[in-house]
């Protein structure tokens, strides 16, 4: 590797070794520095900056002639002195400083849900066996000798084994006196270990922002613990479509997207093992949910045919593979469970939350919302499910807002307007940096409540002593720099308030059009369930207040948190509800709400502020 | 990488980069050049000798005090100017010269048996299916059309996908307008290709010194070629003790004999594909036979416990897996079958001889025999299969031979000894240059015949002419040196004599033991079945008259050819035979010779020249 340049990474201390001509996201990618790119590498978002401390890299493009927009992310970066590390190439050895604000912040993982008690009944079991040592007069092959003793023992049929157990089975048996524990599945020898060892089971909502993860007993059902932390893909591109997009690249990179996420599981699992004094080697078998991409990028599927109309899944039953098929280092044969999806934008991680919610098997009239980049809205009733899928779009998320930010420290996530006082606070109390989704919410929610938005969502210029026109744009001052040693003035702006008009404008409208397919009244729903990360923070009062739900006692609304992550770890302990999930994908009734008649009328409507 | 030392063999042209005291042979291994290396490393056998041209290396090792035999093959090899790379470290940039005869020679494959007519019934199915494109009205994910096109147009299941399959599944679709060939394993789709696409299979008898490899299309079931190579684990030792030595020093080096193993059959398997017009990835099912060893060395198993007393194999039911767990780069989703294992020293090979060459349904009292550097034997009578191994040594690849070779271009294969005349043949009538295993027998045989020999294989001084004395060894001149073209004297010495007694007396005693065992007389063997592929080229007559085989009319043997890869080809095109090759496993009554109270009675007889 002649021709190889460093590129040098501060203060992370990290170095990459690259050739000439690479820019500096893939160098960060390359060694795990994971710079934000919410456009995917396009130069387009500007969120990717980072300062050239030492070296060549290549000039910025100069300003498009006529003064048009190109280059527009680029040279605000650059009157900042910082560059956008996407459209940047490397011509000699670099050094690269990066401000804290480009790097993917850790978040506030929602990773608890409501649990539902269901019986103990998982695809793996584990029995101990003590055999006889093989003499002259008895030359039976190791496995055949466990084969005969779990059938002696536990009246257990194994009949087949997976290679890698085999590979250790001769050792371990020699090691440990002929005593071990065999972990079945399904008459398969999937793992072996040392007596006495409990199988271990882990389930994983994989969001397109954040994966959250639960350790279980698969003995004794128990959850030893939880985590959550940032999906690593976001890297690429902070929504679904950037993924495709880039994945779309090639199928280089449909790996990498795949490798980077299977690694950040892989992480969780270690951290989640190590926390409870175990070892990721005792994990015998995980449940996957998550989106339709995610579940397609996590098994290496090409994801192109869901980019593009009619969406079609390549995948949409359940399946199970080797976890090492996936690159997952767990126990040695152990086994990954994915969800059936519903469609290409309804996935497993909308099976999970009606598995666990229940709203399969409702007697009430439910509406079930899974907010997030995508929202899920399933409609149950009369013994239907109907279930749509809306492009809530990443707002929630604190993107494409001008002070957005994900739920991460310093985020502004709640807010109340009482005259000309501005009351709010920030996540951990920490100074303020920016405003997450519940926070931005709840400001359009207020500036609407008083007055300050009309009821197409402009900012009525002289409402409020903090209303200020930056470049002709209207804005909400909501936290003047210095305040609580904020770094900067926090608004809201006038394209703040359209974004989340936009976002809950789809969602209502989904829910509206779910509503007429089968010929209810909005007042006839008795209940709305609310899970996703957002959807545990949020305000019910806002969501009402914006028009995001439809206008219903607050009594009706309950909140569930992760449902998605609960309906994955009851999975992973009853192959019943497995079955009910499948029975779940097979009923629900998929409504296209991008061709469907009503929905663009009822999507303007929703547009409006109540 | 800073202290990396280059070690240039030529006339190879290979390079390896190694750090210092890195010995030749392990730097030869690097980069594939696979040097003779019978004892393992151990410095002892004298096969590894290379010249170092230019560069420092470890100095030879002081003669032992008081003229002990250590470092013996060592002070050989320098008195000729040579070093033993298994003995020689690097300390500086060395150039080493490669004499041909260190390196493993392309042998005489044996790889043609008779075949048996057998009805197709693979275990694999190739489907064409010409699918509806999805739309708006038709959201089928790609997999659920699959099957259901499956189950309408040719009434077959398809409930499971390989995920590598799955992965070429969309874009095959859409690259094809949705007409594919589809092959199914078992209710799972393993492969999608091209509609049209005929699926093949490969299989091979992996022996310890070559493997055989046959190519078939499963659609016909006709042989599309076949051809022979050197098992590359050669490099690491020529018989199977050497080999598990070699394994039993780590999982590294278990792991090693596994991936150099699974390089030969790619390299085959790409040989007979591109020979045949079609591409590895068209190779959808492969069968591989092979003793226990190779067995569990080409799965990765561990060979420890059958180096040693009670010699238990880890497995010995037939045995399914992914090509690619194996690391073989077939189709996506090619399946492996191993055929069953009988004992630690009685494989799948023995079991694959068997099922072809239809001993266990014989009606005859017959003996089968599978002649390698382990022996075979099993013994049929009255509905009853009887087998056992002898360690028949390595004499009859040429190995332990003063003057021996493999059965490669230059061996002398032919022996005949008329009065003072001596006559001989040489493979592909090339200079003769060593003597191969049927040569080393004929020699023996005509020998003893004319006198020069005695009973118990001592030489008889002044016999004949050509017997002479080497330091006190007495040997018999075959093949001057110049005559013919050959480079140098060739002989048969005392010691040569004694190998092949006791060779041959482990044969003839497992055969004495196996009639005792059911009482039968030697004269009531109705018919013995050679196989192997020195089995092939011996001549029948000086097996005879050495004793080999026991004294039964000529016309009582019948020379098979490698029965073991005709076995391998019946499991390929037919499940059946591969019930039958179970059943066979199930009946064989293993006797165990080494612990067996008439075996050294036995063997002491036979080793006598008759």
């Amino acid at each position: 590797m002649t021709n190889e340049l460093t590129v040098d990474f501060e203060p992370l201390g990290r170095r990459a070794r690259v050739a000439p001509g690479t820019t500096l996201l893939e160098a960060a990618r390359q060694v795990g520095v994971e710079l934000n790119a919410v456009c995917g590498g396009t130069g387009t978002c500007g969120t990717c900056r980072v300062r050239v401390v030492a070296g060549q890299v290549t000039p910025p493009p100069p300003p498009p002639p006529g003064g048009g927009k190109g280059g527009e992310a680029e040279r605000d970066a650059l009157a900042e002195g910082l560059r956008l590390a996407c459209q940047t190439r490397v011509l000699s050895d670099v050094r690269v400083d990066v401000p804290p604000a480009s790097i993917t912040a850790p978040q506030r993982a929602q990773i608890e849900g409501r649990e539902r008690p269901v019986e103990l009944d998982p695809a793996v079991r584990s029995f101990d066996v003590a055999l006889a040592p093989p003499s002259l007069a008895d030359l039976q092959a190791d496995a055949t000798r466990l084969r005969d003793g779990l059938r002696g023992q536990h009246g257990v049929v194994a009949d087949r084994f997976d290679p890698l157990a085999l590979r250790q089975l001769p050792t371990l048996l020699r090691e440990n006196e002929w005593r071990v524990s065999v972990v079945l599945r399904d008459g398969e020898v999937i793992a072996v270990a040392p007596a006495g060892v409990s199988p271990l089971g882990l389930a994983v909502d994989i969001g397109t922002t954040k994966l959250a993860a639960y350790l279980v007993d698969l003995a004794s059902g128990e959850t030893l613990g939880s985590a959550g932390v940032m999906n690593p893909q976001i890297a690429y591109g902070e929504d679904v479509l950037a993924r495709i997009a880039y994945a779309m690249e090639g199928e280089d990179q449909t790996r990498e997207l795949q490798r980077v996420l299977v690694g950040g599981l892989d992480d969780l699992a270690c951290e989640l093992c190590t926390q409870a004094g175990r070892d990721s080697a005792d994990v015998v078998e995980a449940v996957l949910v998550g989106n339709t991409c995610m579940h397609h990028l996590v098994l290496g599927l090409p994801v192109s045919q869901l980019g593009l109309a009619p969406y079609v899944p390549a995948l949409a039953d359940s399946y199970d593979l080797k976890a090492r098929e996936l690159g997952l280092r767990l126990a040695s044969g152990a086994n990954v469970h994915l969800l059936p999806n519903i469609a290409g934008f309804v996935g497993a991680d909308h099976v999970a939350m009606l598995l666990a919610t229940g709203l399969h098997e409702a007697r009430e009239i439910t509406v079930g919302l899974d907010i997030g980049t995508n929202t899920e809205i399933s409609l149950a009733v009369d013994g239907r499910l109907l279930s749509c899928s809306c492009a809530s779009g990443p707002a929630f998320e604190g993107a494409h807002i001008h002070d957005g930010m994900r739920a991460a420290p310093g985020a502004v996530e709640w807010v109340r307007l009482d005259g000309e006082r501005v009351e709010y606070q920030t996540i951990d109390e920490a100074p303020p940096v920016g405003i997450c989704g519940s926070g931005v919410l709840d400001g359009v929610a207020e500036l609407r409540r008083i007055g300050v938005l009309g009821a197409n969502g402009a900012m009525k210029a002289g409402s409020h002593p903090r209303v200020r026109t930056t470049g002709n744009v209207p804005e909400f001052l909501l936290v003047p720099a210095g305040e609580q040693e904020s770094p900067r003035d926090l608004v809201i702006t006038r394209k703040d308030v359209n974004e989340i008009q936009l976002a809950k404008g789809a969602i209502r409208a989904g829910i509206e059009v779910l509503l007429g397919e089968v010929g209810l009244e909005t007042e006839q729903v008795e209940r709305v369930v609310v899970a996703g990360a957002f959807g545990t923070y949020l305000d019910v009062g806002s969501a009402l207040a914006v028009g995001m739900f439809p206008p219903l006692p607050r009594e009706r609304f309950v909140q569930v948190g992760n449902a998605a992550g609960m309906g994955a770890k009851l999975a992973l302990v009853s192959r019943r509800c497995r079955r009910v999930a499948e029975e779940i994908a097979r009923r629900v009734e998929y409504v296209e709400l991008t061709t469907h008649p009503r929905f663009v009328e009822a999507y303007i409507a929703a547009l409006m502020l109540p």
